[in-house]
């Protein structure tokens, strides 16, 4: 069976009942999983994270929208993290079993559900985007809830789906499909923050590096060293064995040694096993050859 | 709910029907999959891949080994591998949820069953074994069903379970409980046999080599390479990445170059996961923060 993961954020993060009840509301879809719930106070803002197949999220993401809609009014929301819609972002994320352009047209599906059934305004982002200036989430969330319907109101901005104006309490809610995103920092033998700084320079897109890399260098207080912090946002084209080796390389140009390296939160099997092969130098390696996933064939 | 694996070796590897009803009458035991078949006719020996629960394979042993004793008799069986018994050998293996002492209990419970129920003496093997000279199988197995009779009449030979002669027509079964066995390959980038047998011998137990690991150079005279051909018979203790980067190390004395590595059938999920963590310096990982292991849960 497909497995799809979606990990929408609301903007709702100090009142943890709302969030609790919303989450439970959840788990009782049929074929859907509730993998984890982060809220965080100062952002006012909670991220869950749910995996199932298409017609559970098809069920649970329409559901997540109206009981947020309820609860949270963005006339009177606060929080440091910037947002356009109570729910704020939903994408569908492929796993297992399902392709990224299943996820696009999952994305599709229920970003006209939401925006017909519940009044409100949808952009489609990342892959799901039907034009190149929406790819970028930042973009669309630029100006943000307050700034939403004279944005709206400019040529170039009328929204995927739904009504041409923000919904008054709820804003716009931005849906799309993207790769599995790593949370993935490398730590380095040295207190030397403009080492940090010159390596996530180096490796990260923006700055002309890997094409899937987000980093930016930062110092670890506590622990007198520095760390090189990245999200790599195509795990497939950009793997992370090239962004380690590459880290390593330019720690070298300046005499420092990588201390180590961590995972925050999830990882895709295939990120770690496409790193094993590739640095055993394995040929004609595939995933069926790993026993657990054998087992659930 | 805990996942064994076991392995059993039968004396058939020419009628292949016989083995296809053996293997149909296992599918439809609950609680058990049969996951490969692998029949060699010069053997005369088939190796049937089980998983299951202990309850599982607990009905399917004996009903595997009272399914061969009817079909095959060692009195007239020929075959190029060496073999004490009609089931010849029986391995279980811990794979998820499971530890290897529930696989020691297993094996004793079925060795005793088998013996009690179908008249064959069986002897424990590995980490199963009772004595520390029957935990390797090629002892017990020395003197092969033509010199059973007269190895089980000589002091320190009788059988773990069941009677103190063989089995008329089905000999000895040797039962036992074991760490998953990797198949590893690495082929080196020269056509000189001589660097691989010595990198063989560098790397293996038995002339001073790595603890868990079984090594041979020999000739891949189809590629015009040569080939360290290793299995590695306990990942955990001996590692995967130290056995590649020893053979790397120990090629480069002979300024060869490791040309690729393969694995050959089924690797545990961890034993490549570890591989990643090594090579990428992570701290702090765990298994559980891999997505598809995760949704499992």
């Amino acid at each position: 069976m497909a497995i799809i993961e979606s990990v929408p954020n609301i903007s709702e993060g100090v009142r943890t009942d709302v969030v609790a009840r919303i989450a439970d509301a959840l788990r009782a879809v049929p074929g859907l999983r509730v993998l984890d719930v982060q809220s965080d106070g100062t952002h006012n803002r909670s991220v869950l994270t749910l995996a199932g197949d298409a017609g559970g999220l098809r069920q649970a993401i329409p559901m997540l929208v109206s009981m947020t809609m309820e609860a949270v009014d963005l006339r009177t929301h606060r929080g440091e993290h910037p947002r356009l819609g109570a729910v704020d972002v939903v994408p569908f994320i492929p796993i297992e079993g399902a392709t990224m352009a299943d996820c696009v047209a999952l994305a599709r599906d229920v970003g006209k559900d939401v925006a017909e059934r519940l009044g409100v305004p949808v952009y489609l982002y990342e892959e799901a985007a039907q034009r190149p200036d929406r790819r970028n989430l930042e973009d669309i969330r630029r100006g943000e809830f307050e700034g939403l319907a004279e944005k709206m109101a400019t040529p170039g901005w009328a929204p995927d789906f739904g009504p041409s104006q923000p919904h008054p309490s709820a804003g716009a809610t931005v849906i799309g499909a993207r790769m599995p995103l790593i949370a993935y920092n490398i730590n380095l033998a040295t207190n030397r923050l403009d080492v940090a700084k010159k390596i996530a320079t180096a490796v990260r897109m923006s700055s002309g590096g890997l094409r899937f890399v987000k980093a930016m260098g930062l110092s670890l207080e506590d622990r007198g060293t520095v760390q090189v912090s990245m999200n790599l946002t195509n795990y497939e084209k950009t793997p992370i064995f090239r962004v380690f080796d590459l880290v390593q390389r330019e720690a070298a140009r300046y005499g420092v040694n990588v201390l180590e390296s961590e995972i925050v939160g999830l990882i895709p099997q295939a990120a770690l096993l496409h790193a094993a092969e590739y640095y055993l130098q394995l040929e004609g390696f595939s995933a069926k050859q790993v026993l657990e996933n054998k087992l659930r064939e």
